[in-house]
């Protein structure tokens, strides 16, 4: 890839663009865009937005990540998760519904994309590895559970809110009385179809003869007719007038240029959830580029799609939108409908644009009902509490975690429960590497080859104590090793010399360099010599740019067997256990 | 050692306690009473507190610390770093002189106290770990700048103030112009004496013939005979009347009962100072401890430290006192001094508190620039900017971290520059972890042994790619393995199977499982196949509770040398390289 190519990929593909690739792009990208317009609608409820907040953060979005992006299929816009987010961090700041709410969207989106353009600039993508997958896996079915129950106030017409599953439950029951029957009936049919239509109708198409993959759109298209369903009967029937709410006006415009702007305290508050939402966003994001991009064997790059996702985010904030991420249905969707190359992306952005220019006036009748369940049957989809399961069978450590995040993302809110695991993971597996295994090891009799007493038969002497430390040394595990040694020699006066075999040792921070002085010089103390065995190449370099080889009260051997030889003779010698003493496992 | 001894070491030293223990404990009691007396009034000093708290702060917790601690010699109370640390902690909510203040540093030391039992009795000593050594010598030196700095304006007879080193020398700056002659006198004359009793007392006293151990001790006796000499001075030059701060009145009393209460929001701000107070303590106190029992070959129990230093700062928060750990200058006099039990640091408390119920009318005219000038002497000695030089020469990881420690401490203050220095070593850590060492491996010719194909001559076959990582595998590393492994299959149509050698992986994390499932579904998808090998067996139990091995659109295979003879038979079947392409380095 030329230079220019590595911030601009649009460089790469758009200089092999050719006709057969443009019809592709053109018929991915009406397809995406006749999904993407009730969905983004959706998204924007969702996030406390006005509904033409969704189409416009689907717009310049994606075609500034047609510019930055690599993956040839992400299609990028409002999402679940994000927009969840996004509710949970304004509303913190500002009341739904306020001049001061959809600013401070804004600058969420601003502060977000500023974010992933710096990581992606200082190839920071490697944050993103903080959290952990089964971390992940609970967010977001707690999410999805979260977001369900929070749209359940539109399907039944009643006044709802809270950020947290204990509030969001309260405040329903508060209201039943005042279910609206008609917004119920609208409700609760669009859920019956749309789940039908994700589960019954592929197969009913394909039992019919219609090709798979026409099927599949099929399918995919069925949020569109709930929406142009419903919007229809509330119109026939007037039901707007029996207590139905609907999307009502909605500006009929471009996407409008908007500056992210807001006090200062506003913005203060926003960048940990800004953070927050860029890496679960960019999380999301590259693992659905990926998925998409293996199988055409092709590749993306983690630092270059955080410029992309950094470049959409501000667009969306200076074009009226809110945050924005790679979503998973609607790339699949791009993917599966033949898009080439970014410029399908680009394409979809035209026809919402259209959309957002003349068609909005046809929403004007749209319920708010069919919105929501068009959300929960979307999320319901993400909804996998297996991971519970699994982490458990797996790795209780790793289960820990997932409960934490689960919990508290439900019990306190998404930032609490993300951060939680995050904390958790790093915890755990400092827990983990702060005890790592180390064996006493023998010599194997007629071998050169050293095995852990507790194991094997192996020859060992009384005066001469040989660890293998199972684990590279660092701050984390450097006490630790400290604290053994001077329990295994405090404990024992016959022993007068201790070997470190570090075969298994791949780097010595100072730290553990530290410890190691603290060792060789208690042990000095003692009268015990310290020595070193089968230290690795680039660990034996740094350990010579310190002092510690000069203080070392002992020295270095090549191989543990030259340290016996050395140390201990009588066994060195007369490998055959005569003299020396025969620990049985 | 019995059951009730696991939480009471008292019941193990005490039932073996005999005359001889008894007298040499006395001996070492005195040395240390007379030393701690203006060190305990100097401290109290640094904290902002009034100087009797810090005598009490000396008796009750060295008392408890005597029935709960392991270690035979160390001494507990206040020292300066954490006097340091206390006064920014509790300056943040209250006032100097005000009784909030006090108030807030008896809430603070039960707090402290508090952490350290519940950390202490759920083992969770591993924790100190987080903090690795260099980051501890970097904060250490810049506390000891930032409170040598913080005692000139007593030196000087001046106004002063200020939390970070910036603040503190803006202020002295300001009432340069105020200086008191007469205090200056006495300060300098009072840092130059004690210099020199650190410096070339003991030298002299040697050449006199006086026996090293004495002439040790009476060079640590500098502080008392500097308390004399300027006291004296005072009162019989009336200088308080000319301007020479003077300690003052002093109630003669034995330590008061005290209760830690304090508002809820001071509580909540104190909480997280308590936390890094309780740390910073308990790492100083046990490398402190350890460094002592190493000597005797005896042991400390890190976790029963806790313990024992929790109890001290309960006792502490109880009588008056402010948080306490064991302190160096201290133990070391006390374990010189022939310390042989716990018991030696009971009757130092006796003989504090005669002090203090006694003695306290000596000290009205001792002026505050004495005690002053032996802080300055005393932190001096802690403060060693050769880490910076060490750490640049070790690791540039590990120097990031203290410069950043040392910057912060310096700049924005105690809590500032441990928290970063703290974050900053696991980010790092993370950071080398995340991106591990990975080799592609050839057949060396003649062995059954596989070598980097980057710098051995070895034997390879182009549908073959075989991967050794040098790390476990978690989620830090997942993602970078999953890229890895997606560019090099990517980027290579041959590319017909995938062998991951996982000779040196001890774990494999939830997170990376998935990884590798994710990896194995790509490279079905590309029609590759994805085979392990060498698996270690703890690794294997594993994974057999997990899905992935029904999964695997390939095989596990014992050895490398078995995958090579399956999946390149012309490699395996003719080592000699005759048909297969040879890689040199």
């Amino acid at each position: 890839m030329p230079r220019a190519g590595r911030y601009l990929p649009i460089l790469d593909w758009g200089r092999r663009y050719d006709r057969g690739a443009l019809e592709s792009d053109l018929v991915a990208a009406v397809i995406v865009t006749i999904m993407l317009i009730p969905q983004s609608l959706a998204y924007a409820l969702l996030a406390g937005l006005p509904p033409e907040a969704g189409v416009y953060a689907s717009i310049a979005p994606i075609l500034l990540y047609a510019v930055f992006g690599t993956s040839r299929a992400l299609a990028v816009g409002p999402v679940a998760v994000v927009s969840l987010m996004t509710a949970a961090a304004v509303g913190q700041v500002a009341a739904q519904g306020t001049a001061g709410y959809a600013a401070a969207a804004l600058v969420l989106a601003a502060l977000s994309g500023g974010m992933l353009l710096l990581l992606g600039v200082f190839r920071l993508g490697f944050l993103a590895n903080f959290l952990s997958h089964p971390v992940i896996a609970g967010f977001i079915s707690a999410s999805g559970v979260l977001i369900a129950a929070s749209q359940l106030q539109h399907v039944l017409g009643v006044k709802g809110g809270g950020a947290t599953l204990p509030d969001i439950v309260r405040a329903l029951a508060a209201h039943l009385g005042d279910v609206n029957p008609a917004t119920v009936v609208i409700g609760a049919a669009a859920m019956a179809f749309l789940f039908w239509t994700r589960k019954g109708l592929k197969p009913a198409l394909l039992r019919l003869g219609v090709r798979p993959r026409l099927a599949d759109v099929a399918a995919k298209a069925g949020p569109v007719a709930a929406v142009a369903a419903t919007t229809f009967a509330v119109w026939a029937l007037g039901l707007n007038e029996r207590g139905v709410a609907v999307v009502g006006a909605v500006p009929q415009s471009l996407p409008p240029l908007t500056l992210p702007m807001a006090d200062l305290d506003v913005v203060r508050a926003l960048i940990g959830p800004a953070l927050l939402i860029s890496i679960i966003g960019f999380v999301e994001s590259v693992s659905v580029a990926q998925t998409l991009a293996a199988r055409k064997r092709q590749r993306i790059d983690p630092d270059q799609e955080l410029i992309g996702l950094g470049a959409a985010n501000l667009g969306a904030a200076f074009t009226g939108g809110y945050p924005v991420t790679g979503g998973f249905a609607r790339s699949v969707v791009n993917f599966d409908a033949g898009a080439e190359t970014p410029a399908a992306g680009a394409f979809t952005a035209v026809g919402l644009a259209i959309a957002a220019a003349a068609l909005t006036p046809l929403v004007y009748f749209l319920p708010k009902a069919t919105l929501a369940a068009t959300i929960i049957v979307a999320v319901l989809s993400l909804v996998d509490f297996s991971i519970l399961r699994r982490s458990w069978t797996y790795s209780k450590a790793d289960f820990a975690a997932v409960l934490a995040t689960i919990l508290l993302t439900l019990g306190i809110g998404v930032e609490a429960g993300v951060t939680a695991g995050v904390l958790l993971s790093v915890a755990l597996h400092l827990y983990k590497a702060s005890r790592p295994h180390v064996a006493e090891v023998g010599l194997v009799p007629g071998t050169q080859h050293f095995r852990n007493i507790r194991r094997h038969k192996v020859l060992t002497d009384p005066t001469l104590v040989t660890l293998r430390v199972d684990e590279s040394l660092f701050f984390a595990n450097a006490r630790f090793l400290e604290d053994l040694i001077q329990d295994r020699v405090a404990g024992d006066g016959a022993v007068r010399h201790v070997v470190l075999l570090c075969s298994a040792v791949n780097d010595i921070d100072l730290s553990a360099l530290e410890s190691l002085e603290a060792v060789n010089a208690r042990l000095a103390e003692m009268g015990v010599g310290f020595h070193l065995s089968e230290v690795k190449g680039p660990v034996m370099d740094r350990l010579q740019r310190s002092h510690f080889l000069d203080a070392l009260n002992g020295r270095v051997f090549l191989s543990q067997f030259d340290a016996m030889r050395a140390l201990a003779p009588a066994i060195g010698a007369d490998a055959s256990g005569s003299t020396a003493k025969v620990v049985t496992a």
